[in-house]
């Protein structure tokens, strides 16, 4: 076994502190990797907290690893000691299901194994994260990450970065199309960047004034306030995709409203309460909204390869982890741009 | 000026009485048709009852015309005397909006020109549906029936038929797909018929045990009871699509849970009070809801092309003109296989 460092939570009510535990030792299809950083998503805070219900102690957090070989098993073909690697938000499935063979590992059948707060498929180890030194990881679910690219700012890809990517590919943005983002947070930002790069005309759908200079700095063509109604009538029927990353309570309606000839209201953030939907706007200009969760481990390396081509990495706050508890404190806040990220020399 | 006979309502409370007035003279590009057979849609109920606002009376109602031509402008070039001809829910649109120039004419940014109920282009005419001995219609809207089809079979598809084609095109059924119908009425039973000639595997959803013979007999191949709590356990992740032409409220979670890898949530029914969507449900295995309205010009004679090829017909009970008002009863009932229509012979 493999002796690692890490911070972990006791319960939904105890801080992230210091903790010991054990890794597997290789087997013929894993990867250890040294991690280097690991991005902190707002789900860490969710399943920390036991706000989703279910979540299992003591929990080591983190699905945004980036990181470097250290040793390979006997048939490891993909990675060899030394290689730039990252791991996401899921590290197993059953292999065998339709959505498996299709590379589409997230809607396993059976159930993907998480990167932590699950059971590995043996169904008695309970599966830590990556606020830890060290990973294994099947090779399947461990990346290739380009050295072209600063690695503090990769590892937000793994998890905000393909939850955002795989939506607009599914949705088959073209150029010049137009792409609004909703939610300008860890996963918007992403969003952004990623309809910038598939050279659609971007704008950011805001509740607040304060996010205009943000947009623009991100580099989006137009920012547009979506509490103002003159704007909101203004932009009736002109979007082809909306990227609706907004975690706070809302209806789709007013998102609906936008949507030009066959346009799509991609799903990703996940609001308390059912959002309502007006049938009337979803059957004019023939909508549809579209629900879509990470991504599976062919578009992942697909994304990273997209990233390193476009030179695309998340605006990141590098901490330390022993100020982990802060930053949480800070995000439920929203007061990060876009992305904690914590350098893991701090815990070696 | 042309006179014709007609049924109409003089205001929301009135039943449907003989009424006459005048169709325009021939423009160039205007079709005559010698109404044989009219559909009777529920939504004639709604609007002629002014259930959704806005009604103009007096009002003619009918979307779903068959006839014959008895008259053609001096620049029609795609009918002439004698032709089989069909007018759907629309007469006209702006021509020139992307949605127009593409065939989509449904969804013109201006606002299609319905059949009945609404002003045509001028603005000052209101434009009268196929309760009518006659119709005068630009040729763009009239179109080209099969003489091997039973025509009073065939006024329906002008509506219900296309209704439910063209979301199922667009959803792409490919044969084997397993295409669910919720909703066994007008609407739901040509859904039946499209699903099985597109040779997908075709089951029918519905809260009464009473349908089961009426999906049989309709050569579904699989009927299930959606109220049967084990039943839609069993069905979960199970479609490829789900058509939902149910009309009476209900949430989407409960037909989106039963959707595989992709599916898709085909939403043509409209619902009084706005149907939630639970988001999880939604990313689960990248589901969609898609709205759809009727379909264009292009598409509505490719599916009377396809119905001719494949033999397809709407089930339909034929009615007098004189019995419109004990029809429209017996509809809201849902007393129908599957849908009435009138004999136009009645009021000439």
């Amino acid at each position: 076994m493999i002796p690692v460092k890490a911070f972990a939570t006791k319960g939904p009510d105890s801080p992230l502190a210091p903790f010991e535990f054990e890794r597997r030792d290789l087997r013929e299809h894993d990867v250890l990797v040294d991690i280097l950083f690991s991005g902190v998503c707002h789900s860490d805070v969710h399943q920390a907290r036991n706000e989703w219900g279910g979540s299992m102690y003591p929990m080591v957090p983190g699905h945004e690893i980036v990181g470097k070989v250290l040793k390979v098993g006997s048939k490891v073909t993909k990675f060899k000691e030394g290689d730039l690697a990252g791991v996401g938000v899921m590290v197993d499935s059953c292999r065998e299901c339709k959505p498996c063979v299709s590379h589409m590992e997230q809607y396993c059948v059976e159930g993907m194994t998480g990167t932590y707060n699950g059971y590995e498929r043996d169904k008695v180890t309970i599966a830590q994260g990556g606020y830890s030194t060290q990973i294994v990881t099947d090779e399947r679910w461990v990346y290739h990450i380009s050295d072209k690219l600063e690695l503090s700012g990769v590892a937000p890809l793994l998890c905000a970065g393909i939850t955002t990517y795989s939506p607009l590919k599914y949705a088959n943005v073209q150029p010049g199309d137009k792409v609004a983002v909703a939610g300008l947070g860890g996963l918007g930002h992403m969003a952004v960047k990623f309809a910038l790069a598939m050279d659609a005309d971007v704008t950011v759908l805001s509740t607040s004034p304060s996010k205009k200079q943000d947009a623009l700095d991100l580099g989006a063509h137009h920012f547009e306030l979506s509490t103002d109604e003159e704007t909101m009538k203004k932009l009736k029927d002109n979007f082809n995709v909306i990227l609706d990353a907004i975690s706070a309570d809302h209806d789709y309606e007013k998102y609906l409203d936008l949507l030009d000839l066959n346009g799509k209201l991609l799903v990703v953030g996940l609001p308390k309460d059912n959002p309502k939907v007006n049938p009337f706007a979803l059957i004019k200009n023939r909508r549809s909204i579209i629900g879509s969760m990470i991504g599976g481990t062919k578009e992942t390396q697909e994304m990273l390869d997209f990233c390193a081509e476009k030179n695309i990495t998340a605006n990141v706050e590098v901490i330390k982890m022993q100020d982990i508890n802060e930053a949480f404190e800070r995000m439920i806040k929203n007061d990060v741009k876009y992305r904690f990220v914590i350098d893991m020399a701090s815990l070696k």
